[in-house]
C-alpha cells in the first residue's frame, strides 16, 4: 500500500522553476481509499500521544491536517502566510534561497495545556516547520513531534527539527 | 448544535480592509466535536446523490473540502488560484471589485464520469464557485451542487450559480 501511495505522487519537472523535481500528490488526494489509508498510517503513530490540537500548515498542509486531527478526534489549527489570518496573529520569519518570509498563527489558537501535532504535505528544507515550531513554543503550548506525507531528505529539513521529537512520513525521496 | 456552530464563527471587523466583516472560522475548526458536526451536517445532503469528487476551493476550502469528501468517500480535488497547480491545468478568470483574478484545476482532476460537489468555506459574491463550475464543465464532467459553510446571503453569491442544482449551507447572514 505504501508502493501505491509513492506510486500516487507524480513528479513535475521543472516547478515551480527550472531543475525542481515537484511532488504532487494531487493523484494522492483523488483517491479516496488510499489518501484514507495515508491518513491512518500517519495517525497511528500518533494515536497514544496525547494531542490536543493538529496544525496544518497553509495551504496543502490543511488537506491531510484536517483529516488527521479528524481521526485523532481534535481540532484543527491553521498557520498561514502573513496577513491571511483575520484576528490577532503571532509571527515567525524563516529564511528562503533568496530572502525570507513569514507565517502567522492566530494568538488565541493555543493554550499551554495543548500539545501539537505539525503537519505539513511535504518536508524539504525544514524552515516552515522550524518556524512552526516556535509559534507553538511562543504560545507557551508543546510540540509532539512533526508529520509529513513526503519527506526531501537530500534536503535534510529533518535537521532544523528537534531531533528528539517523534517524525512521521510516509515516502522519502 | 447550529447555534453553536454560528457562535463559533468569528466576526473580526475591518479584515482585510476597512469596512468588510470578515467571519472567521478558526474557532470552528479548533473544537473538534463542532467541526464533526458541521461536516456531517453538510454530507448529510449529498449521502445518495452520487458524488464521485468533492472540489475544495484555495485555500479554507481544502479543510472542510477534504472531511467532506472523506466523509462522503470519496476522492478530493483540489481547485487554486492561478499557478499553484504543478501539472497541466485549466483556468477560469471570474470578475472582481476592481479587476479580475484566475483559478486553475487539473486537466485529469476529473473525468466524464465525475459527479462534483463544490465547496469552499464561504460564499461571497459568487465568482469563485461560478468559475469553479465552469471549470468541472469544461473537464466534461457534472456539478452535483454546492455547499459552503457560510453563506453572506445579502451579497447575492447564490445568483451567480446554477438555480436547479441543490445548495447547502450552515448559516446565513
Amino acid at each position: 500500500m505504501l508502493n501505491a501511495i509513492k506510486s500516487a505522487i507524480r513528479t513535475v519537472p521543472d516547478f515551480p522553476k527550472p531543475g525542481i523535481q515537484f511532488k504532487d500528490i494531487t493523484p494522492l488526494l483523488s483517491d479516496h481509499k488510499l489518501l484514507r489509508y495515508a491518513v491512518d498510517s500517519l495517525a497511528s503513530d500518533w494515536k497514544d500521544a496525547g494531542i490536543t490540537k493538529v496544525i496544518g500548515i497553509e495551504s496543502r498542509g490543511f488537506i491531510l491536517g484536517a483529516m488527521l486531527a479528524d481521526t485523532l478526534n481534535v481540532g484543527f489549527v491553521p498557520v498561514r502566510k502573513q496577513g491571511k489570518l483575520p484576528f490577532t496573529t503571532i509571527r515567525e520569519t524563516y529564511d528562503l534561497e533568496y530572502g525570507s518570509d513569514s507565517i502567522e498563527m492566530h494568538i488565541d489558537a493555543l493554550t499551554e495545556q495543548d500539545v501539537v501535532l505539525i503537519h505539513d504535505d511535504v518536508i524539504a528544507t525544514g524552515g516552515t516547520a522550524a518556524a512552526t515550531h516556535r509559534l507553538v513554543e511562543f504560545a507557551g503550548a508543546t510540540v509532539a513531534g512533526y508529520s509529513f506525507i513526503i519527506d526531501l531528505s537530500f534536503l535534510d529539513g529533518r535537521s532544523k527539527l528537534d531531533s528528539n521529537l517523534p517524525f512521521s512520513t510516509l515516502v522519502r525521496y
